[in-house]
């Protein structure tokens, strides 16, 4: 048997004349690409100067749909209702299905973005609205989600494929969430450690929680960061890890990656 | 044969807490709906709503892509380039299209809204990347524009299907261009003249222009205003004496109109 | 002793093409305007405009300061930040400010709008943020807040004039807050009714509570709707029988209020 | 007789999570911060740490008033009226001035952002309009503007201090305007050649035509850029070539500048 992942990054979170990400760099690392689409950041000039990127990479599009706070990055909680994040999610997948069939370029995933992300992990109405919404504009569409969230279930609920995303560089609680970033414990600072844990969570599906418990995880794609001063070494790091270790790194469903 | 011309509206520009227009009772009078997509009106509820209205009026559903600015309306000139109206109609057709594959229907139509529309009329390059960028989306979607304008030779150019719009409370000078709504004389204030001249447009493909001479002029479809406070009586008035001059009013291509 | 109160209404709310509120028919009968000043609502040009109608009527000028969503009008809780509030209270004061330079007219006060003023409430430090954002751009501004709130409670901390605002429409629970919105018995609707509660709360300081129960309450000022059907009426009404009842309204300090 | 001159520099243009600029490392050559108010650039957090930036380096502050452009950065002409112009520089003037006023520092000027000003230079109602915006907000501040321009003639015909902007790193026409951006030779490249320009505006009112004809140009205040690999460089450069050749570099008025 052959074990496989995706690596997926946000990305073409740029605004006008604001650049931020290392987008290029990182690039040739992933397989699946989370591109913002105008809300909490991207803009329709760079939803379609990233989406050529990803096609020259033969990295896979994906929708990275947020909240309308720009200012914030999408980031702070809001208290939008379902209809609200159902319209919102519906109008910024259908703007990147339009850059998208402009560029010839087929769409694989939806990933929510930042605080509507998080937020619909704990909230069931919100993540049956999102999960309406993808599948309402095109049932074929991949839902990211933390495995175990409300993203994974109603997304299933829904009729839509899922993919469980998982974060290599942060640490877990023994009930499966992410330590929060308030904690000094939040993330992983040791890049050996991060690849190691990335490689257990593929091969066996544990990773080992704060409190030294191991915890059951289903990692279809582990998340990378865009930014930073280390994101592009850990990145090749983590892709040399799983080649050595014959761990297949490729995109989850529709799109052009290899 | 039969004469038959179109009646499209400019519809969904509410935003958020704010409502414009009389939506609702224009619906009943129309054919197809310019839906506006988020950058000078509308948001992702607004678009939900006026197409379901769209659906139960039985009334074709078009994008109605403006510039990036609500706080003008996108009434007022911007300097931008065609690659930026490129993907700023790239992105709100696509939003619209998401939102109306969403609720099961077909887009029918793109009309330019308000000063983009103005400006890629008389300049070749915007019209020649809107053309494209509606083609690049959906090579069905037919082009709205004014007859002789670049938004229609660029759209014919692109391959794209186009209807020449007329607007029948509005002068026209000699050369077939709308006399400026600086100009005393912008528009019909007679009713009855106004429907005379669009009984006339449809059926001889003619009107007097404000030097009294008679320009030719193509009437596939015709522009009613969605507001102020005759809007509603010109558009039954309109409607009924097309009804007794023989005039098949029926939208341009898919969709759901009658 | 004369007993006196202000009244005071949310005003300049419209955005570009989007009118919102019906300033014109309520300003003859406040006091006091609070102006909103762009992130909720409001524009540089509306601004302009209201603080020309306020001027006009003898109405005392404030700020309003909202969150920054336009689309969902300041009316959703956002995870703001206690800095993010105190740098958007001092700038949308601050432009207020400018504009009201440029009219040669005093500011007021400051009432925080929906959300902002809700979350204020109950939140401590975002109270005292926004107290200190007042107090540091001018001292003399009078800071509006429910009565018990934080927001009056930190006001007075900072050094700020306080003026405590009733709602001569809405029910109240026994502990002096407003009955929540989302119940059936948030409003009251007789205007009679809420017109007699509102010479109780300036005579007695008293409210009858949901459960029964009289509840103290400091009513400097009284907040009226500037939208629905009934607004204007009832503004009319209450003006009407505070004049009646010997009651002398008028604004709480510096401005051109009668 | 003491020559003196200004630096510029266009400051605190980051919004929310974009950085843009390296506003820290300019700031110890300059004597002038443009801080940027939030429609083309800025945000309330980011202007309240601009001015501390700049009251630390002892440079004084003005207001950098844009067009309401997010996405374009405030550089695409708009077809504003003289209204709008009006109504958006009092608007941001005064944010800026209340930002300042919470954190104790005077304004000193207001220059004009990007198409903004170019447009102001040569529409001449533009400028009349933002000269009485700055004058009806405060009397005392400076008005930045290209020297020959509308700004410059209506900011003294509205009782203004004006300063003459000039640059040490463009060419210019005969007639003292800047060489097109679209032309080649629009910049200067050798910082030599550049400094030493700078020094002969400052010393002889002077600098050489792209066409070799000596222009009159009077230069109050040089512009620095703020981003651009070598901006620091030139920077450090022209102070120092201005400290060896006796020109005193200090700000134009009220200001905490050395």
């Amino acid at each position: 048997m052959t074990l496989q992942v995706d690596l997926n990054c946000d990305m073409g979170e740029s605004f006008g004349a604001y650049e931020i990400g290392a987008d290029d760099a990182v690039f040739p690392f992933i397989t699946s690409a989370n591109i913002a689409c105008g809300f909490h950041g991207g803009d329709p000039t760079v939803m379609r100067r990233t989406i050529a990127s990803a096609v020259k990479h033969g990295v896979a599009v994906g929708a990275h749909p947020g909240l309308p706070d720009l200012i914030g990055f999408g980031r702070r909680n809001m208290d939008v209702s379902p209809d609200d994040a159902y319209d919102m999610v519906v109008y910024q997948v259908g703007a990147l299905l339009g850059v998208a069939r402009a560029a010839g370029v087929p769409v694989q995933h939806v990933k929510a973005h930042g605080a509507l992300y998080n937020m619909a992990a704990v909230k069931r109405e919100l993540a049956t609205a999102i999960a309406r919404a993808v599948r309402d504009v095109d049932r074929e569409l991949v839902l990211f989600g933390l495995p175990g969230s409300f993203l994974i279930s109603e997304g299933e609920a829904a009729g839509l494929t899922t993919a469980c995303e998982a974060f290599a560089d942060r640490n877990y609680m023994s009930d499966g969430t992410l330590v929060s970033r308030k904690r000094p414990d939040a993330h992983v600072h040791d890049a050996n450690e991060a690849v190691s844990r990335a490689i257990r969570m593929v091969r066996e599906g544990k990773v080992r929680s704060v409190d030294g418990v191991d915890v059951a995880l289903r990692a279809d794609t582990i998340c990378l960061h865009g930014d930073g001063a280390h994101a592009v070494e850990f990145a090749r790091h983590l892709r040399a890890a799983f080649k050595s270790d014959g761990i297949h790194v490729r995109a989850m469903g529709r799109g052009v990656s290899s």
